[in-house]
């Protein structure tokens, strides 16, 4: 993977609003924030996708998360929000590093999402269950 | 908490499609989906929202995520995602059991971001860095 931003900020080369750092992981603020208080989170591992994310770094931020939301909502007064991580230049993302964005629900928050669900095909449902469960077996 | 659908799923008393499991995971596809293979993925633990969640139950789903992605994408052929994780009936949450979203960006795709950012002011950045941070210390 080619090196990002993100690469220098964990280096300490490019500054970042650090709010969280661990030996695996690292939090701080999001220059180009959705809303008061949005935070992005990333595992110093450098993978562009979450898919291609080890394991041991999947699970060490999956274990900073809960704490990091705790805090973003206690220093914004949020009781809402959202947590987005996006995986490819047409899913949004810009930043070739996994990262999660929590984007706490402000009243200046610019963010929403288009959500306009359909009811499952229980047939197809079926077979593509099996089809996702293979895979993983 | 108030026992919702997803406790039913977990115990098998509801019927689902299900993906993946381990002891402290389940994943299945929702039957609202945004696109084609869009998957849920839960921790058994009974929680509404992420910022509610032990960090053993966090770090368990965490570790999940890339394997479940990985065999979404296997399965649908799509090559980018969205993981969207919703907290707050006013930030898209309709069940209260704390679920990550799956959302592969297939053809049929009805998902999108509204995603609207602006710079952040450095000044007040770094005082509300520090907010987040002293919450977390």
């Amino acid at each position: 993977m080619a090196e990002t931003l993100f690469s220098k900020i964990i280096r300490g080369e490019v500054p970042c609003h650090r709010v969280y750092e661990d030996p695996q992981v690292l939090a701080f603020l999001d220059i180009y924030p959705q809303s008061q208080g949005h935070t992005l989170v990333i595992p110093k591992e450098e993978v562009a996708t979450l898919d291609q994310l080890s394991d041991e770094s999947a699970a060490a931020v999956g274990r900073a998360l809960p704490r990091i939301c705790r805090a973003v909502l206690a220093a914004t007064g949020a009781t809402e929000f959202n947590l987005v991580q996006n995986n490819g230049p047409g899913a949004h993302q810009a930043v070739f590093h996994v990262h999660f964005h929590i984007i706490p629900k402000t009243e200046d928050s610019q963010f929403g999402l288009h959500w306009r669900p359909r009811k499952l095909d229980e047939a197809s449902g079926k077979v593509l269950a099996e089809k996702i469960a293979s895979a993983l077996a």
